[in-house]
């Protein structure tokens, strides 16, 4: 199957002073499975196979809990649209001003 | 796995008269699942667990490209919080009045 | 301006015990304005005239903060396609059933 | 009042051939604004004041509107957590990697 888009943003229930920390632990199983992706304020954008995202979006909530959340609301974009716009053609022009 | 609630609306690329009968095929997809569910104006919501209702929201895109659709652009709101809260305990009262 | 359809959710940070109690102030503020609405599990959706949804959801926000909340998340979906469909248009039949 | 963070998509209802034309009028009027902002392959994020941020969502959707767009579904994401977290906070570390 072609690859698609998908965004998701994690929003883990614990202790403010250790937020930034388990989102890392979240961004850390995204950055370790290989696929290509981009970080952004609000939600990382990944590029793969439908269910290959969504096995590391399912990853990503459990090491959320691993790392103490109780609770982990998710927000997904999912953009699908198979094999036709990837993410470098999305923004390349706004990285290279 | 304990239920979760996982809501998610799909924008179907299709001409303007045939959308409503597009996203009633997908919307069709929940019904036959037999998870429970509610629609609402901007997303259906749905109990199960987490691997179900991506299976079911997978199928919903795959019905709307069926249907015609070019592209189907999903957003997918997952409360991943296992065993908690239902629909009915969110919304009851809202619907008593 | 024709009316539009907004639909929004707040997440405010507040202890688990008081959740409910402090959506319900957001909700409460929403059925105060005025304004057409339905109370969705995970979000609420209104219709009215966007700078009128908007200083609603704002109002909801500062509602949720006055309530306890030190932080606001907030989801919103705007369907901006003046005077088109409206709530009932979109939900009758699968409240009918 | 303080800034705060928010995100936007904006999906033009255009022809194929002009979605990404469209969209850089949106993201241009975002440009325009003065406000920091970071375009992503999903959405665009800015930091501001709401009303602020909100205004220039609108015209955003009006610089579709007058670019040929029929209808502009918008989805935003709005942390209402005032003066805390910037974008830079945010996502600096990967972007220097």
């Amino acid at each position: 199957m072609a690859k698609i888009m998908m965004a998701f943003q994690v929003l883990p229930k614990v202790e403010d002073a250790r937020l930034f920390e388990v989102v890392d632990e979240a961004i850390a199983v995204v950055a370790a499975s290989g696929v290509k992706y981009e970080v952004g304020p609000m939600e990382t954008t990944m590029e793969g196979e439908p269910d290959q995202l969504w096995a590391i979006i399912r990853e990503a909530q459990e090491a959320c809990v691993n790392a103490g959340a109780s609770r982990v609301m998710t927000y997904i974009k999912m953009d699908y649209n198979p094999g036709r716009t990837t993410i470098d053609e999305k923004i390349q022009k706004y990285r290279e001003k």
